[in-house]
């Protein structure tokens, strides 16, 4: 497909992928949890065995991205290798070995009229991935759905398209070496914005639509969408540092939530300190973050007591950094902490330290986040730590997945309903 | 605002609109149980003393209707008189009666590092209900959001504006005395096509849109929309008669499913019966449904057992009759009635009549619907039936809410996690 294609020709081309696809999803939410396990060992397998076909077709990808003179980070975000195949591979061996939530009983009542009602879990259906990033993103997304029941059509970036395909075809082939339906796992062989747009409008054939990537790429895709969108938006983390704080352990919780990995979405962006505790902390705070490389910048009220750092503007409250910079603001009670939060935060996962159960009470019924911590970092809001094994992002939506979205968050339910002639 | 406003006036008042409804959103998500019931028995006593006031107010409605030559049909049921506002405020009274869901513990687990993850049902914050339908909406979809916690901003359709805004008024007036906080409910005081667009826009400050009314409306509101919106479409629910079918049964449930209340979603459009049965069950059927006055229209096969019917289209599959016609067809096989459902349907409710244990198992696990039946009239498919005490819609979407969609629905989750100072 190397010739450009039409308007027409990529939504016809899209559509006989949806129409596909949905045959595939009937097929699999068919399949049991035992089958499903096969499917992923088999695909397992073929990742491996495929090695050295997907680092040759990455190493085009290479080349391409080196002729664009694309950044080295980019360019080693792209790069796959034998041991990065590897990583893959035992990544669906993982997901095979976690629990499988379809069929799961939700509720279930008898009515006086003698219908039994079953609420059980099921698969979604159709899922649409939309992603940027690195080519293992085709495998770990792909993955999650399939474990669940679901049938993808992932559309990847074009700076990955070769490794992306090689991927895309390994897990179909080895599936299908052990019983998954054809076209399960379909990837969108060409990446101009137009299959984006008709990925978008076709919600006949797709259920849900998970846009994997920065901001600008999920903000296109909610404003072409006609189908539910999952969005991962930004985490615009804070900390909470209360007059009841354990001192020693908000110095510790902090600098764990700022620096132990600032590039990711749960990492401590702003700091709030109660007025009573402001003195005695942030002196310390700062020693202690200086020593890792952290850049500050505070309110007013913080540079009277910090008085070498850069003021933090209006904007910084509301910035993202994924860096090794901090906003700190002091403010005078729980409450004014919680209207921060809530006003400029992004509702992603939000920290009190405080050895006042209250104040910790008020503080997790009344910050209007995915994750409320107490006395935890914000860094432990993960799939992983929340122990659901493997996750396909934290979603900042309330509606259907909030938080750490995994398995269960990629399933729906059926009422099942059962009587002898029940009639109205 | 009887002058017409500009796009910017509208955007504005809209955005003001937004704000209010977040801040009662938070102030509402605080309120216990008793405190919403509270206010619930107060909005239903002030909607019964406001009666003649809201009755005026309908009758310029109607004044407005009838100079407009709407249909007598509409012109009911735009119609309030007393027992209507009476049944409003009952209503209101039977909600506060039902279990509140927030506060409810859906998980809890201790981690190996000691942190306690608890998720918890919480309100989902801010909900606009989109409708175009009677005037007792306004109450309705306010009293149930309200009840689980949610602020709302209604947008109702111009022929009811004046009755909207008398409930709508009573509601916030006799809740603000039991402690409802200022702008909980809030109606939009315009209908110009351009609100529905800045409510569409508005993800900001409406987590959830809800459309309630035909097609058309639906079709606009998620063509628009940057926020989640559950659609509660059409039904074209299917009862399919077995081999293995009682067909004293399958009569009387095919009768109560078709008849019983043609004009709503959870009534039977498309009949389906299995080759063996198809001679003696037919006839039988015609029998009964004539008596009834259904319009029957049926496939070639059908045709040749009942020649005196008219032929069913390929359109007929996909039509929701809202009325007494029915399309019949014959089919081979479950597989066959399976595979027509999943096509033509609208993935509402549908339905087996059979003796056989394995072929209804077979139905229910692969027909993907909100709601399968087993010897059952899909009529049943409804919250109050489900025990659910009141129901917003039936939703046809999978993402969040699928099939009756009630209190438990209109809420979401978040992770309250309490430590010791953990960190990663």
């Amino acid at each position: 497909m190397s010739l450009p294609l039409t308007k027409e020709q990529i939504h016809s081309a899209i559509a006989t992928m949806g129409q596909q696809a949905r045959q595939a999803a009937y097929g699999l939410a068919a399949l049991s949890a035992d089958q499903k396990n096969d499917i992923l060992s088999a695909m397992a397998r073929e990742l491996r065995a495929e090695t050295e076909t997907i680092v040759a077709a990455n190493a085009l990808d290479l080349h391409q991205a080196r002729e664009k003179g694309l950044s080295s980070a980019m360019i080693d975000r792209l790069r796959l290798d034998a041991s990065r195949v590897e990583a893959m591979a035992s990544g669906i061996d993982q997901v095979a070995r976690l629990h499988d939530p379809c069929g799961e009983i939700l509720s279930e009542v008898k009515r006086p009229n003698g219908m039994l009602i079953r609420q059980v879990r099921v698969p979604i259906g159709v899922i649409g991935i939309i992603y940027e990033s690195r080519p293992n993103v085709t495998s770990d997304a792909a993955i999650l759905c399939l474990k669940s029941g679901n049938a993808t059509i992932l559309r990847g970036g074009s700076e990955a398209i070769h490794s992306n395909r090689a991927i895309a075809v390994a897990l179909q082939k080895g599936g299908e070496s052990a019983g998954l339906p054809a076209n399960a796992i379909q990837l969108v062989p060409f990446t101009d914005r137009e299959s984006v747009v008709a990925l978008a409008q076709m919600d006949r054939y797709l259920d849900l639509i998970i846009p994997r990537g920065g901001k600008g790429l999920i903000e296109t895709v909610v404003s072409l969408a006609r189908m539910p969108v999952i969005k991962h938006y930004d985490g615009i983390c804070h900390t909470y540092i209360d007059s009841s704080a354990n001192l020693e352990m908000a110095i510790r919780i902090s600098v764990n939530a700022k620096t132990q990995k600032p590039g990711v979405c749960n990492a401590m962006e702003t700091l709030l300190v109660h007025e009573h505790v402001a003195h005695a902390f942030l002196p310390q705070l700062a020693f202690a973050l200086r020593e890792k490389n952290v850049e500050l910048r505070g309110c007013e009220r913080t540079r009277e007591i910090l008085t070498d750092i850069i003021p933090a503007s209006e904007e910084d409250w509301g910035t993202e950094y994924l860096d090794l910079i901090l906003s700190m603001k002091v403010v005078n009670s729980t409450e004014d902490a919680i209207a921060h939060i809530n006003h400029f935060g992004s509702h992603h996962s939000d920290c009190i330290i405080t050895d006042d159960d209250n104040a910790a009470k008020y503080f997790l019924t009344h910050v209007d986040s995915a994750c409320v911590f107490h006395n935890v970092s914000t860094r432990l809001a993960d799939g992983e730590e929340f122990g659901f094994g493997a996750e396909i992002g934290i979603s900042t939506d309330k509606i259907h997945a909030r938080g750490p979205m995994a398995l269960r968050e990629l399933t729906t339910y059926q009422y099942r309903i059962t009587g002898d002639g029940v009639i109205k």
